[in-house]
């Protein structure tokens, strides 16, 4: 018998109340039982972003909120920055570049943040500058970016818009979206959010609407102008996953239950206790600035391969981690503490991380990474 | 946020893939589609008691099966030996008693097993001795007795029964009903067997059934011969509880997959680990002898209170264990290792109790009980 355990940052796992929300009989998107449903799911993202901006619900993974940044706001051959420091800023560079914008890539170091103030001599020297892109958490190597203070450079430029992928960060970070002037941010459901993958959440300011209207790439499946227009009628454009946002407005329940400064004060507790675990037993966490609320990437021993970690934690103990990816496969593993985590997620990864280094041949003193996450817990 | 553990003994955790057929469709017990239903799940009760008599399905808590076990097989006046060695024990005198049988109680000091050669003597000093009752398990002081032993003793009187219950000890122990001479063997489904309470099982001997024969009592509910005559024709008398027989063939299966000997296997490990846990941080156990698989009984430290370290579990970390019961109640708590259950379940319980224990004042060093489980079990 081999329990599962989920601690990959996304997808994470899901409650009982939301997993049985969602198993409620299916209800029509156009009849009149569904306005209420979206009313209520757009009011609870709003409130979740932090935003008086319409946040648009799309029937997608995350990337697709991605996708539909880009060719909703701009038009082929502008000029755009892209902070790439990592698998997911690699990730706008190629979306933008397939619509064919001229990428500016500001090219970060893996485990590493940009220095802001980076960005604003970019901004200065290059005033065609139409978009700047970003991750508020790069998955890939576990680092939070400092969105608030790029947020008030870029508000400065006016018509450059702040374009932020936070699908890892939101709900673990306290991201304030209207205070910290993004433009554009983007979730994904299977995330902070508890739920199942299959929905984008963007939102999109006042700002980024006005270039919008000029810009004139081919856009038919997300198309944010008529989102918008469905939006305000409590609906979407094309078929609404009906199930999924009857799950959403359940998940957001829970959350408004517990307090947004509880949640936020949760992840970063969690978050902490995991890095002073993985260093109490001797490991090095791969984020070497601002590691994020969302997952901790550690860099495995010298000598024992990141992937066989990943691998064993999963085959032997039941418990979906994550390993590396790209450039840091092999390096590194990677635990979440996102959504729907607790203290025993926590101890749970830990407990079966020593495991795993000892028995591959790393001297671990075992109890020692779950005594530091019970002693910060408790 | 407080997610919630269940480490009781009983209710257990229920499996989702156990849930989710109880979530199916609700089909007619008169009808051909549960024919077959209650076939399967016949055939597997066999299995799991290691038996070839009938065993019945009643719609009941484990009580019930307990009370049939006695107005089948009885009449008014008749002496009956009973082992009472904690909470259970005791409710095999009242029950016997309420049915008006003349009761000779062996009483065995909490925590402690009976002795089998007194068992022996006493069937051989009283050859009126129509039945030995006993539990397996003793849920409330976490003994096992030596049910094999006195199968073979009780077998050598050809007109006493011998019968167990064996409610908290299904699954978790191996227990040979035939092998082992038990004429009557009684389980409950929410313990072992990874289901929701609501069913018991009852195994009967042909021993046993020729005792029926002679029995005069009263009985309508758990009228054990009309059970059988229908579980003949794969029905239950009453209204099947077709939800929980339909679940009751998932968690089967669960457990053929697993095999038997694993099935035990797992449980001795969990026990075991979870013992030596305990006494790795200064604790004692309750069961003096013979700790059984299912739970493991706690003495709490002098000065702190069992119930309170069972209250503070479940308020503080949302661990639900168990307190003490009767006269144990204050003195002990007690942590199941029950059905569904794997070696994670033990580390969440073990770092919870020692973070209790350290929050009650209890000298403990943290992450200790937690290392102990891991060494045992990786």
């Amino acid at each position: 018998m081999l329990k599962r355990y989920l601690l990959a940052p996304g997808p994470t796992p899901v409650p009982s109340e939301v997993l049985l929300s969602m198993a409620l009989p299916i209800i029509h998107h156009r009849s009149a039982d569904f306005l209420p449903v979206l009313d209520s799911a757009k009011k609870g993202l709003q409130w979740l972003f932090q935003t008086k901006n319409d946040v648009l619900i799309l029937c997608s993974t995350g990337t697709g909120g991605m996708v539909g940044s880009v060719n909703n706001f701009f038009n082929k051959g502008e000029k755009v920055l892209v902070v790439n420091g990592g698998k997911f800023g690699e990730r706008w560079t190629k979306i933008c570049q397939t619509y064919g914008l001229d990428v500016e890539e500001l090219v970060v170091e893996w485990g590493y943040t940009v220095k802001p103030e980076i960005i604003e001599e970019k901004l200065k020297k290059n005033p065609n500058i139409k978009g700047v892109f970003i991750q508020a958490c790069e998955t890939s190597t576990g680092v939070y970016h400092d969105i608030e203070t790029i947020g008030n450079i870029v508000k400065n430029y006016a018509d450059t818009i702040f374009i932020v992928d936070a699908i890892s960060a939101l709900v673990a970070h306290d991201i304030r979206t209207d205070e910290w002037n993004i433009d554009i941010l983007v979730g994904g459901s299977q995330k902070g959010f508890m739920l199942p993958p299959g929905l984008a959440f963007v939102s999109v300011s006042e700002k980024a609407w006005k270039k919008n209207e000029n810009s004139k790439m081919e856009r038919f499946y997300f198309n944010f102008k008529k989102e918008r227009e469905n939006l305000a009628k409590n609906q979407t454009n094309f078929t609404s996953p009906v199930t999924l946002i009857i799950g959403l407005n359940e998940a957001i329940k829970l959350l408004q239950k517990e307090g947004l400064e509880n949640v936020f004060r949760r992840h970063r507790r969690l978050a902490h206790a995991t890095r002073e675990a993985v260093k109490s037993i001797g490991l090095n966490l791969y984020s070497k600035e601002s590691p994020s609320n969302s997952v901790t990437a550690v860099e495995a021993p010298i000598g024992i391969d990141g992937q066989l970690i990943y691998k064993t934690l999963r085959e032997k103990y039941g418990v979906t981690a994550a390993g590396g990816q790209d450039r840091a496969k092999g390096k590194i593993f990677r635990l979440a503490h996102l959504g729907y985590s607790d203290i025993f997620d926590i101890i749970v990864g830990i407990s079966a991380v020593e495991m795993v280094l000892k028995s591959l041949g790393y001297p671990v003193e075992l109890g020692k990474g779950v005594a530091k996450v019970q002693e910060l817990m408790m």
